[in-house]
């Protein structure tokens, strides 16, 4: 069996790991592959070094380096270099980054410096994190350089584009976020990989990553949607909104952005012309009736590895169901 | 008065520390302009990373930020980004590189690839350090990048050309060399106020920098030796040999690459052309006779930052009446 899932950072990550110890330690499945289609939207260029969080935190938290508590970011890190960095007066310091991480984006750097792809470069950290081994591709969405950015007002008058990281990690997404744009999305091209993937999997998992910097992201790179609204696989995905408030993140910011309800059936609108499967928290289930995807509700909170797995396992099971369905 | 001091890395640095220490702590000389132009023949690009480590090692020192066992480098380092660039397979992991001192070569590299010029980053890293409130100005030798190349015998046969780096840390300089060569060097200009420095200064020093991978390298920029030459001030230089034996560092082996003898009196022959004074060790007394500089001896051991006070007043002293001789 092949799944694929795209996936932004934290809840993207955490679903995935839940996934593979679903498959891996319940199902003693050690067969099936797990595509991962990363986020590169809100990718950032800091100090000059190429920066990928959502990459990063994909790698992190499957490998098993991720600092737990925080979700983002390695475990047991220091800071060494960003408070050197800030005695030289060097810009910006509004974004944290640990000695650790230091070195991942180091290394990605000096690699694209060389003329290697983001996918190649993203393959070789993998290594380092073991993902191969477990039977798991990471691949970037694109390997053309994107950007998402967020037009906010502007104090001076009129609007101003902020980038995507300032606007969510500098502004906590507390100003408002007139709309999103991208920048290179046009012209950008699926990664080596990417719709293969979607074309052949035996199941496509969108995780409850946020629908519209995350998963959205992705959706709008040239070629991915028309994948998915063609692919011979179940597209199931689990709702990242609990009782009409994100379980994390501001994907809340994001979706009145939109003009889209903050709800699971709201963001299920987002996906409506390619979702065939949609998992729902019990608190939303009397809300979803009336979507074209099968709905059924559980309780979505990822408390743990064990929580993301039950949830990954819902998952798969309303894909076979859905697959068996259509071979009937 | 104007001092202008041409300097490599840790004897370079010690010595104008020492001077720095003897001009205001000692002579109580508040006013007095110093000026250094730094090596940069040595820099490389690491991890896609600009490195300049004689520059850096003037900072540290002259700054109160160096690691005085070693000489170079930060005090109080920590090696995380390293260790985890090797679990990350990155390339190479011969050259030791703090998490403090990759702070400096990353907001070098984000500056240059702002635009910035060598100098203009410079300045900014001497800010961090004080050197301005010293009433010192760190400039280095050129902005053009040059790159010392060892060429060396090839197992396979022939010869091969490596980065002075790679010869100097690599291999401890253990391996023959046959000659250096300087990429980039015909067509290097001298970096902003070099000449100026070299044609106003009313002292211009030697500090016991290595001859040849240091002193030797600013000397071949295009403009500089003849800067030297025709400068109103005396020049005066500081042996870097004792005794037949260089004080620190390999320039034995730089000056056997040469065909020049490893002693005060053959160092003293590469600066002939416009070396006015030479300091030499006690040891090395007798056979200083013969050159047309002015020899005087004294203990050239920097033992610490007084010593080395001593050593560059000894050179103001020696200096200054060269300078009164010719008025006279």
């Amino acid at each position: 069996m092949r799944v694929t899932a795209l996936a932004g950072g934290v809840g993207g990550a955490r679903f995935v790991r839940g996934l593979l110890h679903e498959l891996r330690e319940v199902r003693q499945d050690r067969d099936s592959e797990v595509v991962v289609i990363g986020n590169t939207g809100d990718d950032i260029t800091l100090f000059g070094l190429r920066i990928c969080p959502d990459l990063d935190t994909l790698l992190y938290t499957l490998g098993g380096g991720v600092d737990e508590s925080q979700g983002w970011g390695r475990a047991d890190e220091s800071h060494t270099v960003q408070q050197e960095l800030a005695a030289l007066g060097a810009q910006p310091q509004w974004f944290g980054l640990g000695d650790r991480d230091f070195a991942a984006h180091i290394a990605r750097s000096q690699w694209l410096g060389q003329g290697q792809t983001l996918s190649q470069v993203t393959e070789r950290l993998a290594q380092r994190w073991g993902l191969p081994d477990q039977g798991v591709r990471l691949l970037p969405a694109t390997d053309t350089p994107i950007e998402t950015h967020v037009v906010i007002d502007d104090p001076a008058g009129g609007e101003q584009a902020v980038h995507f990281q300032q606007w969510w990690v500098q502004l906590l997404a507390a100003v408002r976020a007139h709309r999103f744009t991208v920048a290179g999305l046009g012209q950008a091209v699926p990664a080596p990989g990417v719709l293969d993937a979607l074309r052949t999997s035996d199941v496509i998992l969108l995780p409850p990553s946020n629908p519209v910097v995350s998963i959205g992201i992705i959706l709008g790179i040239p070629g991915v949607r028309d994948a998915l609204r063609g692919s011979r696989a179940p597209v199931v995905g689990v709702s990242p909104i609990i009782g009409g408030a994100p379980v994390r993140g501001h994907a809340d910011a994001c979706l009145a952005a939109l003009d889209v309800e903050v709800s699971a059936t709201g963001v299920a609108g987002l996906y409506a012309d390619f979702l065939d499967g949609w998992l729902v928290d019990d608190a939303d289930a009397a809300g979803a009736a009336g979507l074209r995807a099968e709905v059924r509700s559980l309780d979505l909170r990822m408390r743990d590895v064990h929580g993301a797995a039950r949830i990954a396992g819902a998952a798969l099971d309303l894909a076979t169901d859905l697959s068996s369905r259509r071979t009937a």
